[in-house]
């Protein structure tokens, strides 16, 4: 090797590392994640910051209600995911606030964590549209806790409508209200038909299926509002044939203990869900700027924070200014969004400029009614029954992180579809 | 069919139903639910009350602690496995105690259940010695909910150990402290050993495995002390070449929050679990009778508790009168007590009488210290190592109630054993 070569290597480096090198990840949803994993062994130092030590894959959170799966067959640790990579750490810290000053996140018990650049993928809460009084009623589905605390809410309701000697006491515990009707609120309810059609049949004494009333509500004229008309028609039907009182055109007035007022009537309950939408998490209080629809912070077509030089917002946190306008808050968008942004970043650590803007690929929207009924949609291509079933088992089979994973998941799967049972339907006792 | 014929049917049912016939078992343990399988199709109505939905593979409690499985893999509702018995109901209540003159068993928020028969499969809880006040910093390995909180404990102190930035504080989070040397204890401790091995070597940057001080404290002069001298020899040896700091001869003097005091000294530490033994449910305060060793009530050899005509104890609960003396506290004593009471009830109610008393067939005691090391002994046979590991994988595989139980749980240990990885790696968020 020359000596010219030997310099020009050694000035390429220098010229490498002179630039900004702590790219701080705040959150380990699938955006977050899919990032860290495009930094892996890139010249740069990430830290991965997330309150829980999981990533969570929440669109099977429905099934952990649902007494299907258990939260570790879903949920993938991200030491495991990113142990390999020797530059990237992963921090389980609770995230507080942001200092763009001194450039450094704020976390609850910990010291604040410096950076040079800055992204931000920490997703969407539970939008109780401004009733926050009512979460303590009517859980979301975010979280494995969320999950259990539902899957225990109903277990509970049938155990407790199974010993009860009073008629009205019995009506209310099988009374089920879930709250919207996009896809969670919509496979909830599907899956909470099945659920009690198979345990009320077969392992109780003194409640029939009959009894069990799941009422879907929803404030606009229709379910499943993103898809096409079609496909919204025909979830409508396939749960009403399932049993489930659809109520579109029903805002919710109101929720208390045991009791849920909608559309002027008040149903008494033993368990509510919400699933009437999400709202950012709260970046844009943090950085000290004017949300927009959603609590969405606006970011440029290269997911840039509009105003600041170094931080970067994917997600359901992110509103894109431009002629695509805000993405839809799913987990497709985040991590193609968290993909293209470690591309970038790795390509800027590289020496490499790509300002081309962020596009998303549509891969299709699904969601599932039930045993062989599903709708999926991708453009003008639409599909309903027993094929789109079959196609969405297969997709999130295969999103799932690990073969290990894909193999529990299927396992279950095909055992609950040929015999109906449930492995997961575990009541904690409370000592 | 004749006359005769008809009238002879008639008088055989007849004796039968003029029979006491409720039959009501309390407890869905081992014991409790074998006699309720037994008693299943059988000319006699069985109630089987237990606080729990599901039945739990106790001796596998210890792998939840440690990431491999979840609780679903090794709880199996008592309602799947009762289902089908149309004469068997199941009761999720939890009893508080028995009337014994009114015949009913009291439970906390629900009517008495009154019974003619009544079975006590209750089983034991951890006994802290007289300090019931350690129960709060050292959790014991009974339920599912414990083995999680062990699991989230163990977890989050690699985590926080992770991050500061105080040795004292490092050492003292990345040591563990199992109390008791016997099957739990040990196993718990190989367990941990593997865990922290495979994360801190692969998943972690500041801290290493040399760092992680795993103590077992026992009172006795030796650890499996129910085991022949050389396994529980070898077991000894295999910890400590495992990294495990086993110290025999050393009391436990004080359980605070942070420290165990014992054999003197004191040490801080971010975890400690108690596997120090067991004493029964109080059913002796139930009843009203002196409680012999350990909380247990005196039965006769039929298992029929002393002083009562249509009361039965079996399992932990029960100490045999006769020739044999008390059982130990395991699973298979438990099951083949259930499975007896169960046979001989149902001979009754059929009008057959067997009064041969209970015989307990001794199938070996086995432990596991760590992968490819364990110890099984049944009678004068013993066996250590590859061997003793595989044949109590085996077991315990086969021990699994159905075979999606047992599908799920070998492909689990499979993937481990090959990849040392974890399956269950799971801290809830706390909101």
């Amino acid at each position: 090797m020359t000596q010219t070569g030997e310099t020009l290597e050694k000035r390429e480096i220098d010229s490498v590392r002179e630039k900004p090198n702590r790219i701080v990840i705040v959150g380990g949803g699938f955006g977050g994640l899919a990032c860290a994993s495009k930094l892996g062994g890139a010249p740069v130092d990430v830290t991965l910051i997330d309150k829980r030590n999981h990533n969570l894959f929440q669109p099977l959170l429905y099934q952990i209600a649902t007494a299907i799966l258990s939260p570790a067959d879903i949920s993938e640790p991200l030491r495991r995911t990113l142990g390999k990579e020797r530059n990237v750490d992963v921090v389980m810290a609770e995230v507080v606030g942001i200092d763009a000053k001194r450039k450094a996140v704020l976390t609850r018990d910990g010291a604040p964590v410096e950076y040079d650049t800055l992204v931000i993928a920490t997703g969407s809460v539970d939008n109780y549209l401004g009733h926050d009084e009512w979460r303590q009623h009517a859980p979301g589905l975010k979280t494995n806790r969320d999950a259990r605390r539902v899957r225990e809410t109903l277990l509970l309701a049938f155990e407790r409508a199974e010993l009860t000697l009073d008629p009205d006491e019995r009506h209310k515990l099988l009374t089920f209200v879930i709250v919207g009707g996009g896809p969670t609120g919509v496979e909830l309810a599907g899956a909470i038909a099945e659920l009690g059609a198979f345990l009320l049949r077969r392992d109780f004494r003194n409640i029939t299926p009959e009894e069990l009333n799941i009422i879907l509500l929803e404030a606009a004229p229709g379910i499943l509002s993103g898809f096409d008309k079609k496909l919204s028609r025909y979830a409508l039907k396939r749960l009403e044939a399932r049993g489930v009182d659809v109520r579109v055109n029903t805002p919710v007035e109101a929720i208390t203990a045991g009791e849920v007022t909608a559309g002027g009537e008040k149903i008494p309950t033993g368990c509510v869900i919400w699933g009437a939408g999400v709202k950012a998490t709260p970046v844009a209080e943090w950085l000290d700027v004017e949300p927009q629809r959603g609590g969405r912070v606006p970011v440029a077509t290269d997911l840039g924070a509009i105003g600041f030089e170094d931080i970067y917002i994917l997600g359901d946190a992110a509103s894109v200014q431009g002629e695509d306008g805000p993405f839809p808050a799913l987990a497709q968008v985040a991590k193609q969004q968290g993909q293209y942004l470690g591309r970038k970043l790795r390509g800027e650590a590289e020496g490499r400029h790509d300002v081309a803007p962020f596009r998303f690929r549509n891969r299709g929207i699904t969601a599932v009614i039930g045993r062989n009924a599903a709708v999926f949609q991708s453009g003008r291509f639409k599909l309903t029954g027993r094929l789109a079933w079959w196609l969405w088992a297969i997709i999130h089979v295969y999103l799932l992180v690990n073969f290990e994973k894909r193999l529990l998941v299927s396992v279950q799967w095909i055992w609950t579809f040929l015999t109906g049972q449930r492995n997961a339907r575990l009541i904690d006792d409370k000592t």
